[in-house]
């Protein structure tokens, strides 16, 4: 019988699952410097959580099931900020303000996979409830930009576009699309490029966007200003006044004293399509505009009052881990072999063969283990312990454990993998020669 | 709208999701302090993987489904072995010997939830593929007992309980059961504590276990022989002769020479029904009997070619989340308050309020973080410092940074939060001061 994992989802053998465990330590740690807590929720919820949030259409989107003979409807989670908003929600009246969370969960998406969008994924969620203004956006983003920096990624290698809803909607407005169709025209200009032009025309026509109206959107959507840049530039673009931009000119204060300025530029391209973001919107791409999206996110104020929570201020973003390895690969910051990436043995024990050493190789791994350290050792006994050390530094032990003919006087030899040094030390001193490290190779 | 997680499910808040992360890290540190590498596959599976290893009876246990408009069949999984099987068979060609894997995956039951048993839970999975021997055994069992002493747990604190399937066979047969039906027996004396003694005992007929023959069973499995102790006690209860548990006088070596003697006993009661296992077999509880297992596994040397690939030695255990919190909760060895297991700020920032000071906050809180420091500060700024210090206590910060009228001559007071030292240092000594630990208060 043969098997293959299910379309679109992945098998993670040690170099992958070395490389998932890289970008992840990346958002945790980014998180915990930025005083964030982990959370979780559970992997699948009641099908209701997502079609209160996003209406009947998203079913076909999602794994939905029931338990046999049960009559509630699931879905498999295809993005946190439900099971955020439910978890704010239920505790409220106990949470302190500001709720400061992060997970790291999988989701699925029961759609076609393609490059950058598979089935099964996982994705990086931040959120800072309870809080509004300017500095509270910029903390979020900056959470953000921190991982990317730790995962040696640079402000030249990635782009933080950053928009603002309201910004966004006068100039929607100005453009002539009239007040119940901004939200309409938010979601079709952020598929602009996912449908034929002809399409687009026609639709954007239906919402009041007449030719000479897209072409003046286009010119504001080409134009991106830097954060330390001019907004009078931008506004003159899109046809507004500068002083319509005023929730940008906010922005830009907060992103410069939080030190995110050469990152970060001012696209009112980026609408981002989804009906609950309420303020500023962001989106983080590869500088050359490769790839899909690597993060995005924004402000979303109503979402836990939808969830029959108080109205709480939020924002937050997710990241997931397939774009964003794609682009680590591409710009040289992940190895060939992610299996470099996995924790390199303390010691390698080998036994030359002789009865006394086969007979103390468990005792003395087992005492070097209980120590805290990571111990390996060679499963069949030979007398070519050349071709065992081999298998140590293939291994990447930084000490080799060699128990030979010097065991009768109760020694061993230790040879430090790295310098080639070996010596002939003591049983007694195994455990804390390991336990300090090598001196570094000249 | 009000929604709750569905039924058998958690949601983890930051002290749930402290705790659950405590036992992950003692997993994966145990697993790594053994030479094992992390794995992971998707989280559901073809249904097809879990009816070929179990028969079409595992169905009504899992949650199954199909894609809107595919064909399909899918599960989540409910556990691991099956997927660890079939990336096995996949790559056999080309893995190393042994292969020593784990994983910290997720799974699933469509059952009714129960103390210790719910829909959703985390399962520690360790498997040593390509070798066998008592030794390996012994290998795979040490992994399992470092987690848990690192988890604070003694040997008295629990019981690892072996056996092995051969010489159980052995017993089965030498107490009346046919070739043929030693499978079932197995299943059914795993049993035994989850049905009426009425049905039990007409099953066992069924089997070829007359009563006598049971008492002679229940004999056996009440005689529980430590590894440092005389198998012949045992022996003499099951009624066989001692020659007869020769693979338990193997193990006992192979245990002593791991240190497990003290964590281990043999115990002919674990049969493990599963009809997979070929060898030595083990069951972790808590010492009194109290909860269900808290792991449980065993050699299955068939398992990798029911998948497609070569005849390969196995074992491995699985060790869930559910009933070790409950064990570990009971011995007082999780905090009352998970928060506690929070990771603890480097420094908490504040500002006095003045103008300056609000200006320089977000600056020295981007610098602190940049430098990798965990770094939180005050969201309103106040005159009532005491008040800000009180919260950088609460949030257990090592240290405090107060932004106050220092701040015109380039300075900031810094106080330590265990000792209540405080002093007035340049702005520019913040960052390494707070990036070496405070001195040990007195």
């Amino acid at each position: 019988m043969k098997f293959q994992a299910p379309k679109g989802t992945r098998d993670f053998y040690p170099a992958e699952m070395a490389v998932r465990r890289r970008i992840e330590a990346a958002w945790r740690d980014a998180s915990v410097a930025f005083g964030f807590e982990e959370i979780d929720g559970p992997t699948f919820e009641h099908l209701g959580l997502y079609t209160a949030k996003s209406g009947e259409g998203i079913v076909s989107e999602l794994f939905s099931f029931r338990r046999a003979g049960g009559s509630d409807d699931y879905a498999l989670r295809p993005e946190f900020t439900p099971t955020l908003a439910r978890m704010a929600a239920a505790r409220a009246a106990q949470l302190p303000v500001p709720v400061k969370w992060f997970a790291v969960p999988n989701f699925f998406r029961a759609e076609r996979p393609q490059r950058g969008r598979l089935r099964e994924f996982f994705q990086w969620n931040v959120d800072l409830l309870g809080l509004e203004g300017p500095s509270i956006d910029a903390e979020v983003i900056g959470v953000a930009v921190a991982a990317l920096a730790r995962l040696g990624l640079a402000a030249t290698d990635v782009r933080v576009k950053v928009s603002h809803r309201v910004a966004a909607g006068r100039l929607v407005r100005a453009l002539g699309v009239a007040e119940e169709s901004v939200a309409g025209a938010f979601e079709l200009l952020d598929r602009r490029d996912k449908m034929p032009p002809d399409e687009f025309t026609k639709r954007a026509a239906a919402l009041g966007l007449a030719p000479d109206a897209l072409a003046r959107f286009e010119a504001a959507v080409r134009t991106r200003v830097p954060v330390a840049g001019d907004l009078e530039v931008l506004a003159r673009a899109a046809g507004v006044h500068a002083s319509e931009l005023a929730e940008l000119e906010a922005l830009r204060g907060a992103l410069v004293a939080a030190g995110l300025a050469d990152w970060c530029e001012f696209d009112l391209g980026i609408v981002r399509g989804l009906a609950y973001y309420t303020g500023t919107v962001f989106e983080i791409h590869e500088a050359s505009g490769a790839e899909r999206a690597i993060a995005g996110g924004g402000r979303y104020d109503g979402l836990v009052e939808l969830f029959g929570g108080p109205r709480t201020p939020a924002m937050g973003f997710g990241m997931g881990d397939v774009v964003l390895g794609l682009v680590l690969a591409d710009r040289g910051l992940l190895p060939k072999d992610g299996a470099e990436l996995l924790p390199r043995p303390d010691a390698f024990v080998v036994s030359a063969g002789e009865p006394a050493a086969e007979e103390e190789l468990p005792r003395l791994v087992a005492r070097l283990r209980a120590a805290g350290l990571h111990v390996r050792h060679s499963y069949k006994a030979t007398r070519n312990v050349g071709k065992l050390l081999a298998d140590a530094s293939k291994q990447r032990a930084r000490w080799a454990v060699i128990l030979g003919s010097e065991l009768a006087q109760g020694q061993v030899q230790l040879k430090d993998l790295a310098s080639g040094e070996q010596r002939v030390v003591p049983l007694a001193d195994v455990t804390p020669t390991v336990r300090r490290p090598p001196a570094p190779s000249t």
